[in-house]
């Protein structure tokens, strides 16, 4: 049986700043980019915002997080552009198209002062495949208005993007499941 | 503007295994641990998984994740055990005793059929600050439903429950708002 304190018993709170609307990153090689971002925009949806998806290179088949938006009504808006991982659609010049079509749905959704939460879902890996210009959406991630928070998830982050970001979270792979031959399951991954 | 194709054009997929329960834990000083395991909760709950949390330390104030049922009538539950952060308590006993609710709690919903995933949040907090008895855990997650997935996340997860873990990423912080002053936001951090 457990029988010695090991908890933290103090703790020092930095001198509070006014809230603002933040530049969230979540990258590396792990499992859980895409799956934090979900569980902040449950967490925004349960305190009464706002909340839109773009999601890039995915989108070939309905996954569980975009099944879930039935029951929020207009709360939460998904909005997918990809047409399956980048070996299945094998297409240079349309991969790009349909990340330049997301980012045009996703810089429309930044400036909009409706959704106070918008999730770039697999966004880095246009970035880190070609197919979108950093520099172009640091742009108007920079012109963003001020209460708005705005998610970027994918691999291979540019560096650019990591010295502007507010928080940023590396998911390391320690193990996983696929490792031992189990591939992605719904509701789990999807 | 992007004009050369960097992406991966072939992929191999594994062997696939039958689709069994899997044992997940999200660990690390960096934010997104909770934060994934809740994503993880949408994406079940929009297959139509019934999804249980027990929420171990926290608890004290209601949380977005814990407003967010509200729109998913019985399909999501959730339990909070905690009295808020361990320096707010500070009473070792109480904090012992309110762990070892949650864990009676997470037990049975472990050992049920109706719930298909089961969310033990900041359980890994319980085993580092000598709450809870990790092999008294493993040992009731050995025995689980062969179809049940438990996802435990908290920093400082033991070395055992790593080795029994099917699937374990390490959040790492790179960059945290906190850092500039900035504290946790409600939609955002709660």
């Amino acid at each position: 049986m457990p029988s010695r304190d090991t908890a933290p018993r103090t703790h020092r709170l930095p001198k509070a700043k006014k809230p603002r609307g933040l530049v969230m990153v979540n990258t590396g090689d792990g499992k859980g980019k895409s799956t934090a971002a979900f569980g902040t925009a449950l967490r925004a949806l349960g305190q009464g915002w706002n909340v839109a998806v773009v999601q890039f290179i995915k989108g070939r088949w309905k996954t569980g997080e975009e099944k879930a938006v039935r029951y929020f009504g207009d709360k939460f808006q998904f909005h997918a552009f990809g047409e399956g991982f980048t070996w299945q659609t094998k297409d240079y010049e349309k991969d790009v198209l349909l990340a330049r079509r997301g980012w045009e749905k996703a810089a429309a959704l930044i400036r909009d002062k409706k959704h106070t939460l918008v999730i770039l879902d697999e966004i880095n890996c246009c970035f880190l495949y070609n197919f979108l210009d950093a520099r172009e959406v640091l742009k108007e991630l920079k012109k963003r208005p001020v209460l708005k928070h705005v998610f970027l998830t994918g691999r291979g982050a540019p560096e650019s993007l990591l010295r502007y970001a507010d928080l940023v979270t590396e998911m390391k792979n320690i193990k996983h499941p696929y490792d031992k031959g189990l591939i992605a399951q719904a509701g789990i991954d999807f």
